[in-house]
């Protein structure tokens, strides 16, 4: 029976409750999935600068949400729920009448983090998230920002400011236009402030990388993503680079805040905080001398259930995160684990030992992607067996990988679609890759094939293979106890786009 | 525990392996679906029409396909298996000794259909897939052909013929170029040969509709959709008009045999055979005076499957085919019950209200996709939260409706893909839109999505809903024995979505 927990995160632009299902990961089959959610974008932070008080609007908006996020965990009896609240209620000089009121409205008993637990909890959503190991995460919310220094993937130091975008908007650019002046006085502002983290400045120090969670990173990720005609299937792992950002926030500074929520991928209701959260996030890029932001959709409440999930890690952090990410999908789509892993060492084997004898390559990248393609490419039997290879592209598009970019997202999902017929292309991926993709994912699809025919009966008849390259053909020898006639037959037949793939002729023997 | 079953179809044309997995209808929230399927063009029937015997080597690809589909059974532990041979096997000379090696080599016991059997399960396909209730059901495979008389959904007269593509290929067909005469005389014979079915007839009975399944059905319906520039997610439902089937049988009669599997729909390995099947299927629609042919992509194998999911209904047919398709479909992916259940509840009060206040037409189809939108509205959370609504519509229609047309499930489509946001229009679901449809989409948008809210927080809170009609506004009053705060305040923000689609005002009052 899968655990579930609802992660309640009061932030100052946005109220979330997100509802996370898992199996642990000390079962063989574990998985997680966010399967419930509830937006609401609250304000609460609104008009809350001044005083530094909750203001009465913005405060009832407050409670009916969170009465209505309590139904919601009585009426679908999820029992275990964290209520968290960050900067607008940490800060508010009313804060104890807020939450007593709350109780008596929800019955929940909301936590307040303090500013090292939030940068912490945004931590663990990025780098349990992206493959970032050394340099800086960054969570910038409606009231406070984040920033937290990373070696080795461990957390080194973590600081706070007050200089989310609801707040930086009302003190820098209240208007509705703005003024090249008012944006110099933000970025100097920010700069200043900036000085309480002095490893921030990032002289000489080129392998560091910035990794971004929060609303406003998404929204500039996807408005970045859609200004380059990028095919899009979210912004997991996306990069923000610094000039895509700098054209960002010259076009939303021409516009009137009212429009900047018609740019596409910004969201309405944030449009009118978009560009002091960009101004913020390029002065952090500056003084880092980061070149690209990477984006996670995960958030700080990913970084709280990830804290349920890996209870038994200290951190709680994969060790691996793209082959979490890649058994999890695995898992979740109820591949079947046998054939699939069986298909994985098969491919592998066949492709490392083309690698050795010279015939490609050899590039740990691609054979990553590969196995990722192997141990994810009947997935999408769970939506319909007809067109199953299309519908674990589908997924693998959809349901996401955290961890690797949308190239390589792009090129495991030609590789899962091309696994039982076609000519494989990357066809509207073509934008999103590199010189030398085509090359891969021919070479990806034709191995995963041959180990798919192989392994077509599902009975682990072929243990193994074993490569020779006589006169330019390839001839791969199956190893097996028993009769092979059939699996021999099945994977002869991908002799062609063998030969399209790799130059050589293939040859299949017992 | 679902159950399996594997039911092996060795056809003249092709074999086909396919699993079955189901939780039985006597339970409450019983599923079924294809999990597994093997295909392979084997072309048994190849070369025996002179001398009735299975020559040697179709004979060695079939016992080595055969071989294939038993490992396969072995190795995934699917226990229970039907494997069925039809005409080319039942009528061969040498069929016992074929039986005798395919036992030794396979371990397979082959039940040879009789014709009224493998008529039977033809008519259980096209019956439980469709809404045929009188008419005929054909189903044209490579070796035979039958016809079922249908009155009342129930099997009043079966025929079967040796009019297969294969054998039809072969006899009148044999060269790379047709000829008008060649034509002409393969028409006439099957002219003849109907005569045995005097009830196929027409003439004056406009009711009755024509259903077929069987590859060559799949094929020129697919053609036939492509040919007419139509969005396509499978062939279910489509219906082929007796005039795009004559266009389409001039194309692929223009062309070399070898060309005709590169018309669009046809697939490559039928390209061969397409232009007899188009043929005999051409006859008996004149013969029968039908304008359409509703083509399914159910076959004998589910006909075989459906006895065993339906073991206590007499004849195995589902009572309502459209509500059966919508049930297994939400429980495959897991809906909430409670909730879908509510939502469509709620949605239907408030639809038939406003018929009653003749604010719309009251249309009895109308109502019936607004249901199926209800109870799907939530099964893209099977993929992933985030965009659910989109994943949802993709789930309808890549796992299909049977029972509904291709128009019906876009459109059942687009109201689920417009639960959530967004405003609802027909998209590149156009071009199969009738008149009426996007107003249709409109009405029963706006109405999901208030019935949506209603029930945000999934407690059932609001039991029930009445309509009035105040000065031309729509007064929505909700009856509860709690708060309903929430739920009013949800509601009430899809005012504007609501006046869109019925031109007046909504208001939601406790």
């Amino acid at each position: 029976m899968p655990r579930r927990l609802a992660v309640i995160d009061l932030g100052s632009n946005s109220f979330r409750l997100v509802v996370f299902t898992w199996v642990p990961p000390d079962e063989p089959r574990w998985w997680w999935k966010r399967t419930d959610e509830i937006y609401e974008s609250v304000r609460i932070g609104e008009g809350q600068e001044d005083s530094g008080e909750l203001r009465p609007e913005p405060m009832e908006r407050a409670l009916e949400t969170i009465e209505l996020f309590a139904h919601f965990c009585r009426a679908t009896g999820v029992r275990e729920t964290r209520a968290l609240a960050t900067s607008a209620i940490r800060e508010a000089s009313n804060r104890a009448s807020f939450l007593r009121r709350a109780k008596r409205r929800s019955g929940l008993d909301i936590r307040v983090l303090s500013r090292e637990e939030e940068a912490h909890y945004g931590y663990l959503a990025a780098i349990n998230s992206t493959t970032l190991t050394d340099g800086v995460t960054l969570d910038l919310g409606g009231g406070s920002m984040q920033l937290v220094q990373v070696a080795d993937r461990l957390e080194r130091d973590a600081r706070s400011w007050r200089l989310g975008a609801v707040i930086m908007t009302e003190r820098f650019l209240p208007d509705e236009r703005v003024k090249r002046k008012q944006i110099k006085a933000l970025k100097s502002y920010v700069r200043d402030e900036l000085e309480a983290a002095p490893w921030l400045d990032g002289a000489g120090r080129e392998d560091r990388r910035l990794a971004g969670i929060g609303g406003t990173v998404r929204n500039l990720a996807a408005a970045a993503q859609l200004a380059a005609g990028l095919p899009s299937y979210g912004v997991q792992g996306f990069a923000l680079t610094g000039e895509a950002l700098d054209e960002l926030i010259e076009q939303l500074a021409s516009l009137p805040a009212s429009e900047r929520g018609k740019v596409p991928g910004i969201k309405p209701e944030r449009g009118d905080l978009i560009l002091a959260g960009a101004l913020v996030i390029q002065t952090v890029m500056e003084v880092g001398g980061f070149d690209a932001l990477e984006s996670s959709e995960a958030g700080l409440r990913e970084g709280v259930f990830f804290e349920a999930l890996l209870d038994d890690h200290d951190p709680p952090l994969f060790g691996d995160v793209r082959h979490a990410a890649v058994m999890n999908l695995a898992a979740q789509y109820h591949a079947d684990f046998t054939h699939s892993k069986h298909v994985a060492r098969l491919a592998l084997e066949i492709w490392d030992a083309l690698a050795d004898q010279g015939i490609h390559g050899g590039w740990p990248e691609e054979r990553e992607l590969l196995w990722s393609a192997a141990m994810l490419h009947d997935i999408g039997t769970a939506v319909d067996y007809d067109d199953h290879h299309k519908h674990s592209r589908y997924l693998v598009l959809n349901a996401g990988l955290p961890g690797f970019t949308p190239r390589e997202i792009a090129l495991i999902g030609q590789m899962v679609r091309y696994h039982r017929k076609g000519n494989p292309s990357l066809g509207e991926f073509e934008p999103l890759a590199q010189e030398g993709d085509e090359g891969m994912l021919a070479r990806c699809a034709a191995v995963l094939r041959v180990a798919e025919q192989l392994e077509r009966p599902r009975d682990q008849t072929v243990q193994g293979t074993e490569i020779a390259v006589l006169d330019g053909m390839v001839e791969l020898r199956l190893h097996a106890d028993e009769d092979v006639t059939v699996s021999r037959w099945a994977a002869a037949r991908q002799a062609e786009l063998f030969e399209r793939a790799f130059g050589r002729e293939l040859s299949v023997v017992e």
